[in-house]
């Protein structure tokens, strides 16, 4: 090991054999944290080339389980999104997928966070469980196309090792690793094919343009050499993605945007996304093919249905489309009101967040409980024009004390002037084998 | 600690308070160790500055006991080599330098290596012990002016720890680290000035002359920051010091030396460095005022006499000084013969290193057994001229197949040809805190 990290640290690429021997190691034991870490910091000043990243990505891949979905009859696209502020895509999006007919297999997770995963959000959904067997979970997809699982196995688990490692070691900030920590786990998912949403902006884990751009290449070429077609949109998560941030209120949200009535930026994406997912199942032979069919999926509430028989199937009161006063709510809910009028510059989406955790809507540790009916709801967004008093959110709370935490942070989330100013681009660029497209 | 970890990442220069909090932190188990190989590895890319440097010899050097020669007459001045082979420059320099007048208080080692520490090679004379209280000790000193202790208390744990970690996560090879480590102990050891011996060549830590040049100012730096008056020569280890290599035959050549009848590359070297320690100790004036109370004490025969009191003064058997041949000797001697004629151009000294090793003269791991009889006697040195058949060395052993296997290294040490050869440069430069002189 003393040799990988001194090779590395010269800056030779490590052999295929080198990196499997150093996951292998370190995912049984054998070697310890201090010279992985020694090592992680020679690949941050050294970098890895492409074959290195798509070695490394395999190997913490075959680290663990590797889920089986050739039960499920048909092309299994997987959309992953790297995270932001009010992110409900996976809620709305897979049974407008699953309405064209096209399975979504979805393992999903819990996790940390300003809101819950996608699991604690549906669990705002009474009766709603993700415990199904494998069986229930194959028909589920074969019967209705949609199933949403939690995360079973031990998958990639030199990734959650490694992961851990770099957070206490300053060395998470490197492309190749941010890359083949995400894809390692989705190429053990199982799926034939991958969508990736890579959120760029204050809210999103790369807060730069052009990072965000290198991460969805790395990304689609170590899909692609892995024999997973793999495509990314750069999209906007500088504001929140739509207009609510917390659980119930997101499912309220992605409810509505089924039924039509979704705030434009998320509707937009969602319809964006599934045209990719669309074309990659091969269900569609062009992009503007998989908008409309999408888009239909909509207007003829066929995604609408879907939906209620996904929630039924795994256990949850589907009366909830029809009245979403079912999710749970919270006991008040306060205005934020806007101090001068003009035009909306900024909402800082990580600023939106940090309130929401602070309300209750997330995870600070693993051990904390989530509150299912706190959050934000933006009444406005970057481009629209306030008058002074007009109301800019309604922040849902429980607790007076967390309330007054979070409308302090709130006060610095905004910039209002009198400078006209545009709505934002909402999908920045694609990437594919094909190459690189910025829009 | 991820804070530290991220700002010397990102090439900042960390606080004496960074700095002292990380040693602190790590010392007493609070910080762990791959948080600590992270820091390290990212010191190795980004550097360290002079600054940085000498809070880190302070830190390491406070993070234990700090030895107190205050009772010790005089100005106290230590000799550190950063190590080689052949190297038994403390036996005799300290009994040149005490008979001069100046108190040479000298804390010596064990530890690894082709043949043993200081103390082991002592050893060698029957009787010979460093067990003494401290009151004995500064007695010794001040009566004869030179007495020779095993590391007493805890000096720099903070390096001990830092070095063990260095080895396995490939972060050795950083100047201001070896510095550092180098100087924290020596300042941990209470002398008043010191001189250093920074060996160059294949035998030596440093095998590159601008390296060893670098360090030496690094090592300067620290000392004259941390004000101890330090000088640092630059001295040849391409080929062994001398002739002797092995305990015993390293004391009897130390012996040899202090009666006039030394290797002339040794004798020199103690006129040397025996120089710097006088004037640093203000005993005389100038470098070359030095060398002649140095020669004197050869000459005079006053070195040889402090030698004898000092070894009675710690048990030893002082008839070894009339008659070598009452040090252990070796059961079989082998005469190594030059296989053609010619000039001597290479004699590397890691190779005969790793011989004296394989006959049994140093550790190879703590729990080793050193054989203090057995080693190689040079009898030519590099720029002498050989005729096919002379001896170039007489291989001392115990064991038959441990000579086999010596022989079979020492056949790789050689290089003879027809063309004619300058003797090699002994000391290469010079390096106080008025600046560095090439020589």
């Amino acid at each position: 090991m003393v040799d990988i990290i001194s090779k590395k640290k010269e800056g030779s690429a490590l052999s295929r054999e080198e990196i499997i021997y150093f996951i292998e190691g370190y995912t049984n034991g054998n070697i310890p944290d201090y010279q992985v870490s020694a090592l992680l910091m020679a690949i941050f000043f050294q970098k890895m080339n492409k074959e290195e990243t798509v070695y490394l990505t395999e190997a913490m891949m075959n680290s663990g389980d590797l889920i089986d979905l050739s039960d499920i009859e048909g092309i299994k696209v997987d959309k992953h999104s790297t995270g932001g502020v009010g992110d409900k895509t996976s809620i709305a999006l897979g049974a407008m997928v699953a309405a064209c007919g096209v399975p979504v297999a979805k393992m999903s997770g819990r996790g940390l966070g300003h809101t819950g995963g996608t699991i604690d959000k549906l669990e705002a959904i009474s009766g709603f469980t993700v415990d199904m067997t494998k069986e229930q979970f194959v028909n589920n997809v074969n019967e209705i196309k949609l199933a949403i699982g939690g995360q079973t196995g031990d998958l990639a688990p030199a990734d959650k090792k490694l992961y851990a490692l770099r957070d206490v070691t300053a060395t998470v900030d490197n492309i190749s690793l941010i890359a083949s920590s995400i894809m390692s786990k989705k190429l053990a998912s199982g799926a034939n094919a991958i969508v990736l949403d890579v959120k760029t902006g204050s809210g999103a884990f790369m807060k730069d343009l052009d990072d965000s751009f290198d991460l969805a290449q790395e990304m689609v070429q170590i899909g692609c050499q892995m024999n997973r077609e793999t495509v990314a949109l750069i999209t906007d998560m500088d504001q929140p993605l739509g207009c609510a941030v917390g659980n119930s209120l997101e499912v309220k949200e992605a409810i509505e945007t089924l039924k039509g009535n979704g705030p434009k930026d998320f509707t937009n994406l969602c319809i964006h996304l599934g045209a990719y997912m669309l074309l990659l199942a091969e269900r569609v032979a062009t992009v503007e093919d998989g908008k409309k069919m999408i888009q239909d999926t909509i207007d003829q509430g066929t995604a609408l249905m879907v939906f209620e028989k996904f929630i039924q199937a795994q256990g949850g009161d589907p009366k909830v489309i029809y009245n979403t006063d079912l999710l749970s709510k919270s006991k008040g809910i306060y205005r934020l009101q806007a101090l001068e009028q003009g035009y909306i510059h900024k909402i800082q989406a990580d600023i939106i967040g940090m309130s929401a955790l602070v309300l209750g809507a997330g995870r600070e540790t693993k051990e904390s409980v989530i509150d299912l009916s706190v959050g934000i709801v933006l009444n406005k967004k970057i481009g629209d024009f306030v008058e002074k008093g007009d109301i800019l959110a309604y922040v849902h709370y429980n607790d007076e004390s967390k309330k007054e935490d979070a409308l302090q942070l709130l006060e610095n989330a905004y910039e209002i002037n009198e400078i006209k100013v545009q709505q934002r681009q909402l999908i920045f660029g694609i990437v594919s084998k094909e190459g690189m497209k910025r829009l």
